[in-house]
C-alpha cells in the first residue's frame, strides 16, 4: 500500500510564534497550510545548500502592498543572489525613496472621483498622482548621467540604484549596494519608461539595449551549480527566470511559487511549477510548492517562519 | 482630500509571534494582508462585545484539512454560539472519534489506482475507504436508540454528539457537551446521511424534520441583542446563516468570511459580505471583511493571532 | 511516442451556429475552448445511450442569472431524469412564477441605498424584496394543503410545483408535470424554508422526513443501468448526486462539470471530477470534462451546441 | 426607484447563431452572459466608431491555445490598429510559420516522462522541443541581416515578419504586411530572446533600444481622436497600452478586458478596468467591460458575433 502519513490537526496556542504556526501546519501536510508549509521547508533548504544561486520573481503590484522591506531585508541577507522584477515594481520603489507614500484606501468606491482628486487606484491602495512630477523632477536632473553610456538594463538600474536618496530604505539602493543583479526586461513598461519617454520626447537619447542582459543572466544560470527559484506573481519576471533555467545544464532544484492565477487558462503565470519539468526548467529530482495565495498574506508568514529557522544568520 | 493614512512597509523579524506578525498587515492595511489583520480586529471586537451571538458557518473539507482541533477550541472557548456545518465535515469528525484517520496525499496520483487500493481522495488528503464499514457498525449498534423518538436535526446531532467515543477530540461531542446549538440543514447529504439510509433500506424507521430546526435559529437570531457571523467556506452553511439573520429584527454587526470563491458567477458562497446589507443580512453600521485566501493558512494564522489578543481568557 | 493530435487554429465565420463554433472549438481541442467541445460530444453521448439516467445538479443563482427556461427546456426534453437543486434556485423559480421579475443591475452601487430601496442584490442582477410578501400570500393561501399528510421532499417539491400558477413557466411546474424527481436536500435553507417556517411560528405543523428521499434516489440510482451525471456549480446538489453515485453499483459514465471554484482548497465544489473515480463515484472508463467557466456563458453555447447535433429530437 | 431592466430568461434554439446566441445574453443582461453580450456591444460601437485607433493586448498562451488565426483575422480587418503582445505568442506564432505544429495534451501526466521525450508542455497542449533546433536554424540564416541596422522593437518585429516563410498564416507577418505596428516590450523574455542571445554568446551583436518604441505608441495615442482597448490576457501587454492612455490627452473611452485573474490581490493583470479612471487610462464617459472568462472561450464567442454583426464588412 501507498506509506500514507496521518493528517495531525493543528493545535494554536496563544502567543506561538509564526515558526511554531507553520510548524503545526507542517503536521497537518495538506491544502494550502501544507503548502505553506512545505515552502518554508524549500526555502530553508535552498538557503543552506552550498553553492546555490536563488533566481527571484516579483511581479504584482507588492510595494504598494507592503512587501517592500522584507524584499530588501531578503537582498540584504543574500537570499536572493539574482532579482527579476516588474518596471512597476521599480516605479513604487522610486516613488517611495524619492518622499512619496502609497495609503489605505478601498476599491468600493468612485473612480471618477478619485481622478478629480488625483489619486491613483491600485485595488485597495491609492497614491497620489503627483509622484510623476516628482520622478519628473528626478529624471530631469539625473537624465544625462544616466544617458551617458550606453548600458545593459541591469547596468541602468544599477546606476538608478546608486542615485537613491540615502535614507530611505529601496529595493533599488539595495540592489546596487550589495551587487545583486536586477533585471527588468520590460523596463519601458512602467513609470520610469515614461519619464525616460519624456526626455527622449524633448529630443534627448538614451542607448539601453533590449536584449543585453541575456548574455549575463544565462551566463549565471550556466555557471550555477545548483539553482533554486522563487515566484512571487508570476508574468515576466517568472518566465525570464524559467528561460534562463530552460537553457542551462542545470536547471532548478528548487522551487516555491507564491500565485493567485489559475492554471487551466494556460497561461505562464498560473502554471504549475511541475510543467517545468517537461521542459527542463526545473529537475526531476527537484523540490516545488505552488503556493495558490496572496502573497501578501503568504510571503510574510513563510519569510517570518524562515528567519524564525535561520536564527543567528541574520 | 480624503483622509487617507500611509501603507506602512511589512517588518518581518525572527521569532516573531503570530499576533506580531498580523499587527505588521494591519500596518500594510492593504490587500490580504490588511484583510486579514481587519478579521482579527472584528472578531476581538465580536467577542468583546457583551451579549453578542457569534455565528459560525463551516464549508469545505476543513477536518481532512486539519482544523478540526480550531475549532473544538472556538467552541471550547464559547466564541461560537451557533454552529452551521455541512454533513461532511460532520461525517469526517465522527470518521476521527471512532478511531479512523485522513492522511497526507496528493493530486498527482491516478485515481484509478487510488479506487484500487481503497483509498478516497479529497484533493490531496486520503482517507482509507474502510471507514465506511467502521460508520456502518456504529451506526447499527446505536441506530434504534437515535431513531427511538421524533428529533430535530438538532437534537439528533447533539444525540449522535452524546454518543461519540470519549478520549477523541470531536466537533459533534464538543457541541454536545458545551450545549452549543449546532445545524445541519443537508444532514442527508453526508455519509451520516448515507448510513441512515443503510437502515431505513432494511426496514427501520426514523424521524427527523427537514423544517423543525428553523424555529430554533431564527429564535437564536431573533432574540440577539447583537450578532456576528464567520463563515469558513460558503454553502449551505452561510446561507442558513444569513437567511435567519435577514428575518430577524438586528441583522449582522461583525461579519468574517474566508472563501476562494469569486464573487462574479454570482453564486453566495463567493459573495462579498456588503451584498448581505441590501437584503437587511448584514447591518449598515457593520464592521465586515472578506478574506480571500484558503481557509487552512487564513483561519489557524487569524486564530494564532485573536489568541494572544485574548490572553488570560483562554 | 505519444500519439498527438495537433492544434487546429481556429476558424471564425460571420453567420456560423453555436454548434459550428464549437466545431472550430474541438478542432483546438485545448484550454477552455476544448473542455467546451467535449462537453458537447460527452452531452451528446449520454443522451444518446440508451437506458441512461442522467442525474443534473443545479447550484449558484442560476434562476437570476436567466438560466431558467434552459432549465425547463432540458426537463421536457428529458435530457435531465433527476434534478437535485438548491433551495434559493427553486425559490427563485417560484418568485418568476407568481408574477414577480428579477432586474439587470450592478456590484459597483452603496448596498446601504439598495436596502433603503428594498432592492436584494444578487451580484449583478436585483430583487426586489416585496417578493416576499407574493411568497408569503401564496403559502399563507396553500399551507394547509401542502401540510396535510407527511410527505418526503420530492413529494413536497411535486405539490409545490403542482400548485404554481400556469402561465408562467416554472422549473418546479415542470418536475410535476414531465414526473421528474426533484430533490433538494437542503430546502429549509431558502425563502421557501423561511415561508413554511412563518406558518410552524403561528403554530401549525407540517411533516416532511429529511432522510426520507434517500431511498429514491438510491434507488434510481441502483437500478439505472447507466448513469450520467451535469453539474452547473457544486454544493449539496453535486454531492449529493456523487453520494448516490458512491453506493450504487454502477458509478457514473458520463460526467460534465461547470465551475469557477479551484480545486486546490480542497471543497467539493471545486474538485475535478476524475477525482471521483479514487471513491467509485465515477467510472474508471467514464468520459469526464471540468469546464472551467462562468455557467451563464458555457451552459448556454454548450446547450445550443447540443439541440443543434440532436436536431429533430427537439 | 432605480429604473431597472427586467432579467430575460435566455432562449436556446438549435441551429441559432452565435450572434443570436449572444443576443439572448444581452437579454439575459446579468453576470458572465450579460458580459459577453456587453463586450460584443462595445467592440461593434468601437469599430463603427470615426477615427477610433484600436489598440489589442495579447497575453496568455493563445497560439497553443487556438487564438492564431482569430488574431490574424482581426488585423486583417484592421480591428486593431496597434498590437501589444508578449514574446512568447510571438515565438509560438514563428514556431507554427516555420512548420512546427501545436498538439493536443493533458496536463494530467507525468512531466519527467515528458522531458525524456522532449515534450514542452503549457497546461494542456504540447510543444515538440526540436522547435527550438528549427528556430535556431532561422536565425542562424537571418541574424546577419536583421541585425545590420540599429533597430527599434517595431521594426525588428517587422523585419522578422517580413521573413516569415509564405503560405503559412502568421501574425508577425501579417503586422508586416498590413504596416500594423506591434510591440513587444519584453521581447527578451522569449523564445526569440534566447535565439537572439545564442547569437549574441558566439560573439554576434544587435542594436535594438529598450526605450525606443515609447515615442511611437505614445504618439499614436496622442493623436488618436479616440481610442479603445482590447486585453485578451494581462502582463506587460495590457499594462504597456494603459500606460500609453495614461499620458495621453484622450484617454480610452472603449474597453473589453478577458482575464481570469482575480483583482484583489491587487496586480494589473487582474485590476477592473473601471480603476484605470482613477489614472486617467480610462475616460469617465467611457464604456468598459471585464469579461471574467478562459479567452479560447470568450473570444471566439465574441468574434463570431461581432463579426455576423458587421456583416458585408468582413
Amino acid at each position: 500500500m501507498i506509506m500514507m502519513k496521518p493528517v495531525k490537526q493543528m493545535d494554536v496556542k496563544a502567543g506561538m510564534s509564526a515558526n511554531e504556526l507553520v510548524k503545526e501546519m507542517a503536521g497537518s501536510g495538506v491544502m494550502g497550510a501544507g503548502r505553506i508549509a512545505k515552502a518554508v521547508e524549500i526555502a530553508e533548504a535552498m538557503i543552506k545548500q552550498k553553492d546555490c544561486k536563488m533566481f527571484f520573481g516579483l511581479a504584482g503590484a507588492m510595494v504598494p502592498g507592503g512587501m517592500k522591506n522584507i524584499i530588501i531585508d531578503m537582498l540584504k541577507n543574500h537570499f536572493i543572489d539574482v532579482l527579476v522584477v516588474t518596471g512597476a515594481n521599480l516605479t513604487h520603489d522610486m516613488v517611495e525613496a524619492i518622499g512619496y507614500r502609497h495609503f489605505q484606501g478601498t476599491p468600493n468606491i468612485d473612480d471618477k472621483e478619485l481622478n478629480t482628486k488625483h489619486i491613483d487606484r491600485i485595488y485597495d491602495s491609492f497614491m497620489p498622482n503627483d509622484v510623476y512630477e516628482g520622478l519628473e523632477d528626478f529624471f530631469a536632473k539625473h537624465f544625462d548621467d544616466l544617458a551617458k553610456e550606453k548600458l545593459t538594463i541591469k547596468e541602468f538600474l544599477w546606476k538608478l540604484g546608486s542615485i537613491m536618496p540615502a535614507g530611505k530604505p529601496s529595493i533599488l539602493r539595495t540592489c546596487f549596494e550589495e551587487k545583486i543583479p536586477v533585471f527588468c526586461p520590460a523596463i519601458a513598461d512602467s513609470g520610469i519608461g515614461l519619464m525616460i519617454w519624456g526626455n527622449l520626447a524633448k529630443g534627448k537619447k538614451i542607448e539601453v539595449g533590449v536584449f543585453d542582459d541575456l548574455k549575463e543572466i544565462l551566463s549565471i544560470a550556466w555557471d550555477a551549480k545548483h539553482a533554486g527559484v522563487f515566484y512571487v506573481g508570476g508574468g515576466v519576471p517568472k518566465n525570464y527566470i524559467q528561460q534562463a533555467m530552460q537553457f542551462s545544464p542545470n536547471s532548478a532544484e528548487y522551487g516555491i511559487q507564491i500565485t493567485m492565477d489559475r492554471p487551466e487558462p494556460g497561461g505562464s503565470s498560473g502554471a504549475e511549477l511541475r510543467e517545468g519539468i517537461s521542459w527542463g526548467k526545473m529537475s526531476k529530482q527537484g523540490k516545488f510548492v505552488d503556493v495558490i495565495c496572496d502573497a501578501t498574506i503568504a510571503l510574510p508568514l513563510i519569510y517570518a517562519a524562515l528567519k524564525e529557522r535561520l536564527g543567528k544568520r541574520n
